[in-house]
């Protein structure tokens, strides 16, 4: 399988026109051209979503293998070659459940973007709850904690500042498990404390946190303050055009990793959906709880995507690092994120204006406009 | 006059061990030398502090020419070379009045540290006032602004989101006085129109203003999205430390100006003092006034500048550029502020606790620990 005329945005190397070729799944080689007059589309790593509830009408906590599929499929559409179901707060047995699904479907799928899960919780901030239903906020419960875990759980969710955190991390981390820091009240030691404990990663930033005060930093003074990286919602709603250019500009493109934090109504019509157990009214495509809080997005990968380049003016290489390399390295994935001889072929097939044209999946076409 | 085996500090070349010779003023030579096991001394560009109301008891709006020389002195013994006595939110009289002491002042002194003066307001945000007495701020009015301006005047802060602002920003800097943007409950798109406005330069940064929001970026995420350079007060209390230091790690050494914003009762004991028309009291070093905000401060060129350096860790470079360089040349001052050949000689030596030990004043010696 061979791609020519393209220009080929690598996160690292940057962007050229080159010609990739594909043997059994891997990139078996790329060559630059003197110049690409021609070259009309862009190729990058394909894209990774690490926080997604749901999609297409599937909800990460009630979801069987056939959602799973049909999700996995929507995604494909937007260019996602790698993402994570993730799960809201819910009782330990929810969890498990939805990890067994994942593991279940895993082993009866060798070529898929299911990366594992995501859990969301349930171990967070009550005041910083979001759209998190609070009466399945709790303490930390080591015993319990361990419990929830098993093979295909990638990123767990905290709240640093509760107590048995830093027994927690330890455990979750023993497991081979990232964990993020969000949902969160902390102080600017909180952070910093778990920042050395190894916790480097932001879910969803700045939402779901308190914010910056010169006389107390707090968690978004401590996210300028040290190298965490950040998840961010580009939906132009989470956070401002404005706030995200800043975010850019202070971390730069080596610290964000998009997300959508989308909910099972993304790729839907308006309606009553449900995230969490919660009801979630969605119209004229902003979703909301009862009260108003904004619940989640449905925005589209692909728009998140265009946003980025939008509200920042970046180059197609940061849109590489922010949009996939940079999420697989949050949670020590090594084999993909790149377009360089040995990597996975995972691509995403991009016109000008960075609309989706083609999918493909270790080698394999998955989706084509 | 030669100053041997010293370690120069320069805010462009950096530090390195040498020699400076002065002539008449000037500074003559700079030569380095191989190594310096002997240098216990630090020789940096005298000390720059843009805003301060007062000192040992002398108030820039009350104060005569001999008052001023008492002010003049006691910044000696903090290494300041060059200062700009600042009035608060005042009536028209009485800023002309603090002028015209200064006019007075500088053609009967040729060898001062006051470079003129800083009117912080009277047109200012009224929601953001801070310690500024209410009942003196106004609207901008143009005929009244240019009525208060003379040839001293160096630097006027205002609010950009005011009615009038553009027009008065013109009037203004035609005269070649500088800009500063302060006590603002500008929005983000006020403070990014006055940034094209040439209003690059922000008053104690970030007191005194709008805090962050991600939907509402306002004056801190202007100042962190664009090359804003910003005044800080460098006490501790009216930042925290760790607020100083990730604005250090943001903007760099190139965009903060040190500055002590003190009162009258800086250098004198605990009592009631009087700033801008309202009471003041000290009381363990602190100054508020009788509702408890936070009323400038008594914070001391000296120890602002070495707060600096533990908050931060920054190099000695840092320092230079953060207490005399980047100021300066916000005012467009570029005779002085650099160890090197053609420039004044205005220096202050410190030890290596960064102690005051000299300071020098265009070549003569006018304190000495």
């Amino acid at each position: 399988m061979v791609f020519e005329n393209v220009l080929v945005v690598d996160p690292v190397d940057g962007e050229y026109a080159g010609i990739v070729e594909v043997t059994r799944g891997f990139i078996s080689g790329v060559r630059r051209r003197a110049g690409c007059p021609d070259c009309e589309l862009l190729l990058l790593p394909g894209f990774v979503d690490l926080h997604t509830h749901g999609s297409k009408g599937v909800d990460s906590l009630s979801m069987d293998e056939k959602g799973l599929k049909k999700w996995e499929e929507f995604l494909y559409s937007q260019g996602v070659t790698y993402f994570l179901p993730t799960t809201m707060s819910a009782q330990p047995e929810s969890l498990i459940s939805s990890a067994k699904v994942v593991e279940r479907y895993l082993e009866s799928n060798s070529l898929t973007s299911v990366g594992g899960i995501h859990y969301e919780g349930p171990y967070l901030s009550l005041r910083r709850k979001g759209a998190q239903n609070p009466s399945l906020i709790r303490e930390i419960d080591l015993q319990e904690v361990d419990s929830t875990l098993n093979g295909t759980i990638k990123l767990l969710t905290m709240a640093p500042e509760l107590r048995g955190f830093r027994e927690a991390a330890a455990l979750i981390q023993r497991r081979g498990i990232t964990l993020s820091i969000g949902h969160t009240d902390a102080s600017y030691d909180d952070m910093m404390k778990a920042y050395k404990y190894g916790c480097k990663r932001v879910t969803h930033f700045p939402n779901g946190m308190n914010t910056l005060h010169h006389r107390d930093p707090g968690c978004v003074g401590a996210v300028f303050s040290e190298d965490f990286s950040v998840e961010m919602i580009i939906d132009g709603v989470h956070s401002l055009p404005s706030f995200v250019k800043m975010v850019f500009r202070i971390k730069g493109s080596e610290r964000i990793m998009i997300v959508t934090d989308t909910i099972s109504a993304a790729g839907m019509d308006d309606g009553e959906y449900e995230l969490g157990g919660l009801k979630v009214i969605l119209k004229d495509g902003r979703p909301t709880l009862e009260d108003g809080t904004i619940a989640a997005t449905v925005v589209l990968f692909s728009e998140a995507v265009r946003n980025f380049k939008t509200f920042t003016d970046c180059s197609h290489k940061d849109l590489a690092r922010v949009s996939s390399y940079n999420a697989l390295r949050s949670i020590s994935i090594e084999d993909r994120g790149r377009i360089a001889p040995g990597y996975i072929a995972d691509f995403v097939i991009l016109d000008r204006e960075l609309g989706i044209v083609e999918t493909v999946l270790a080698g394999k076409t998955v989706y084509k406009k």
